[in-house]
């Protein structure tokens, strides 16, 4: 049993030195998309790639593989053993895949990310159409080098999602679509109208800012191991010692932003909640794409979205735009609105948002089967629009060009947010069986639910597989039964359905 | 040939992937001190350990040694030449020193660093004294290490400044003393007082800022590869590509952070200068700290405190001040009054600064030789302070605690501030020898000059050892004259003496 342990031991500050160096290269990109001068691409460029290197060469390393062929499982406590399965999966789908493909992936996807910006800059898709080509291909081939027996898309879905599978994800997204489109299509003929124009007109970043920062307050964020920054894109970066949130602020769009933060907020206080002590292995780091979704939709939806979240926050709200002249219903209603002809995914409501998703989860899926050719993407994707939305881009920049992903390869990777999201309301659903949190949310009160995510989910890390971790919060299967019922009732309401 | 040039360029693309890791672990630095949240240390310790073991696992490496090996030097060229110089004797001080001896020196300094903060801000030198104690003994062992037959001082001082001895370091400083005490005496003997009210009072910090960033703007700061932000110790980090300047403001002390700024200023010029094709290895890479000392002090003293950019920046610092009511003389003497009864070194005017320096000096060498007890150091201390100064400290706070270096167990590092000095005086004659200095200071030209030392220092990287540089650019050996000169002429100037 010593010699057990001692291997163990040996093993797991392998692991965390690997893990150390992953995390230093998260403080590079969070640098790079927060601070740095834009002058710094070469040396940045440089300086990741190095310790890309270093990462996936442990990652691969005889060493670690030795030490994985040493452990005797029968031997390690249950967290020992979960630690050993994560770090075996990551190891076994890294060897696999030839340095070669990885570097030319890592090539392909910088000279990707330019082609595709100036694509939808002069909204011309033919100039991305061999690029995305390029990438597809890149990808099947790294799908056929984990497991040339299974479905490509289902391989690459794994990066994301390694333990909710392809067919769960299909049946969720399937049924999303089934019970969304008729009622997206209620919401459009309704009489109802959500408008005011207490929201329209141009409100000053700083008190925005300042907006946000009391939010954070209100919501309970750690300022001793968080900070608040701009970037283009919202994102969340770092450890549970120090997890960063970034908003954007547009002077036209003061919910927007304030939506942002909650959201990243969720994810901050994800990482926030994993525990100090196993910094560095999985048992301190976040499950994967599908729980860390719902962490920042649960509170972006389920508290931030609420009717008694503006009964608690719109005076605060008001404090930095006197303009502001609304009930806390109205400006419920005015987060609330669905915008009929919306045809950008990260602009959309909590409802037509999932029918992005499903769009793009279908169009890759077959792209990457070979069902569908590149030069067909915007055909479709406008059909689908027209189909699921009722609405039509008049150009490819507001359609197949608008989001990032594709250019990063990142085939499998949108099916998360949904997943998340469903995820959330299953969350939310269990939280209420057992804490007050309406009444809380108009209280301010967070400290309850923030505890209830922490014990519930956070402080588990990878100990469980996402289906045992959903299982283990909230008593039952992961289910979209939750969600269904919830936007269901929830614009029901809104547009008297 | 092509065999020679194929290996070569293996051993810089070894070298290149070396120099990229250790400077990503300079952005964790960066950001550690001026981004992170206080919580995030625990985290950061960890990744940057891991971080520098790799680094230092590639410095001693097998591989590395074979490449120096394997090279033949005869058939390379001047410039890949200086390249192996360099590696050379980084990878072989490295490799003489024991892992046990890097790790235990890391967590003894880490330990020191808590020490000294606290003995510091209670006054206590004894609770220092025995970490002190062992930092000497630790750096004793390093140093014996490296090279048993040498003066263990002159070892730890190569690290520092490899290519000026030890006996050129104490020339120089023992005619700093020699010159400067009688002159300092004579400052204080003179009935010149060149107290003004002008920059008396309280003084906003963002205001402060926005001039600091005008001066910056004058002084042809590239903003597309650097920023400024603030931090509890100025300082400047970064590359060619990416060179980021901190600085502190003091609500009673305006022309305190003018100055830190314009320090850091000619360090982030310094790494702006090198060749961009060159990063990653030493031909891209700053001479020591002599040289680099030398282009802060430089913009600092000779641009930043002479009567001319006083002229120039005089209305637009008053433009934010507009308390400020003073002509430019008045500010230029402001700016380079000589506290006589200041204790602290950073805010030591530019002659008494070097007695400082000197003090050090003496007693960190008598500690490393054995010849001084570290109990005695307060007692010492305080003598050579009113031997040089003619003050007294009342307390160690004020006295042989005041610095940080000794906890990061940076013996050996302090001459090279005078060092830096002294040839940045020396730059300057040569600058005024070829360029009308004083007028494009005052017309706020300074292209030439930032071009002078791109051209005649800078973008030499380490092609050139110390002396051969100083050399190159000024024509002449190193030399104390010029600084000497030049405060004799310029301290007996403001003083009448």
């Amino acid at each position: 049993m010593a010699t057990e342990q001692s291997r163990y031991d040996e093993f797991l500050d392998r692991v965390q030195r690997l893990e150390h160096l992953e995390s230093a290269g998260g403080i590079l990109g969070w640098d790079q998309q927060v601070m740095m001068p834009e002058g710094g691409t070469p040396a940045r460029a440089k300086q990741r790639s190095a310790l890309s290197t270093v990462t996936h060469d442990r990652l691969t390393s005889d060493d670690l593989a030795a030490d994985l062929d040493a452990l005797d499982e029968e031997s390690l406590s249950d967290d020992q053993r979960a630690v050993v399965r994560e770090v075996r999966r990551k190891h076994e789908r890294a060897v696999r895949v030839p340095s070669d493909l990885v570097e030319e992936t890592s090539r392909a996807t910088s000279e990707a990310l330019e082609v595709w910006e100036r694509a939808k800059a002069e909204d011309d898709f033919d100039h991305f159409a061999p690029k995305l080509e390029e990438l597809v291909e890149l990808r099947r081939e790294y799908a056929e080098h984990i497991d040339p027996d299974a479905d490509p898309y289902a391989v690459l879905f794994a990066d994301y999602e390694p333990y909710l599978d392809l067919e769960t994800a299909e049946r969720v997204l399937g049924r999303l679509r089934d019970e969304l489109v008729p009622l997206i299509d209620a919401v459009g003929n309704s009489d109802v109208d959500l408008a005011t124009d207490a929201f329209e007109g141009t409100f000053d970043v700083d008190a925005q800012e300042a907006a946000s920062r009391e939010a954070l307050d209100l919501l309970g964020y750690d300022w001793s191991r968080g900070r608040l920054d701009t970037s283009s894109h919202p994102f969340t970066s770092g450890n549970q010692f120090d997890a960063r949130i970034t908003t954007r602020f547009d002077e036209s769009d003061p919910l927007g932003a304030l939506t942002a933060t909650i959201h990243e907020f969720g994810h901050a206080q994800y990482a926030l909640g994993l525990p100090d002590e196993d910094f560095g292995t999985p048992l301190g780091d976040a499950r994967d794409l599908t729980v860390h979704e719902s962490q920042s939709r649960l509170w972006e939806n389920h508290v931030g979205r609420t009717p008694e979240w503006w009964e608690l926050f719109l005076p605060t709200f008001a404090e930095h735009f006197p303009s502001i002249d609304a009930t806390p219903r109205e400006a419920y209603e005015a987060a609330n609105r669905v915008y009929e002809d919306n045809l950008i995914r990260v602009e959309a409501d909590e409802l037509t948002y999932h029918m992005h998703i499903v769009l793009r989860f279908e169009i890759e899926r077959d792209l990457v089967a070979g069902d569908l050719d590149v030069s067909e993407v915007p055909a479709v994707w406008n059909e689908k629009m027209e189909e699921y939305l009722g609405v039509r881009p008049d150009t490819d920049a507001e359609g197949c060009l608008q989001d990032i992903h594709w250019s990063h390869a990142n085939f499998g990777y949108f099916p998360t947010y949904s997943l998340g999201s469903v995820l959330a309301a299953q969350l939310n659903a269990a939280v209420r069986e057992e804490l007050p949190l309406d009444e809380q949310i108009r209280e301010g009160e967070f400290d309850p639910l923030r505890e209830w995510l922490a014990e519930n989910v956070h402080r588990h890390g990878q100990r469980y597989t996402t289906p045992d971790l959903v299982e283990e919060a909230t008593g039952e299967e992961y289910t979209a039964d939750y969600f269904v019922n919830y936007v269901t009732e929830k614009y029901g309401d809104l547009y008297d359905l």
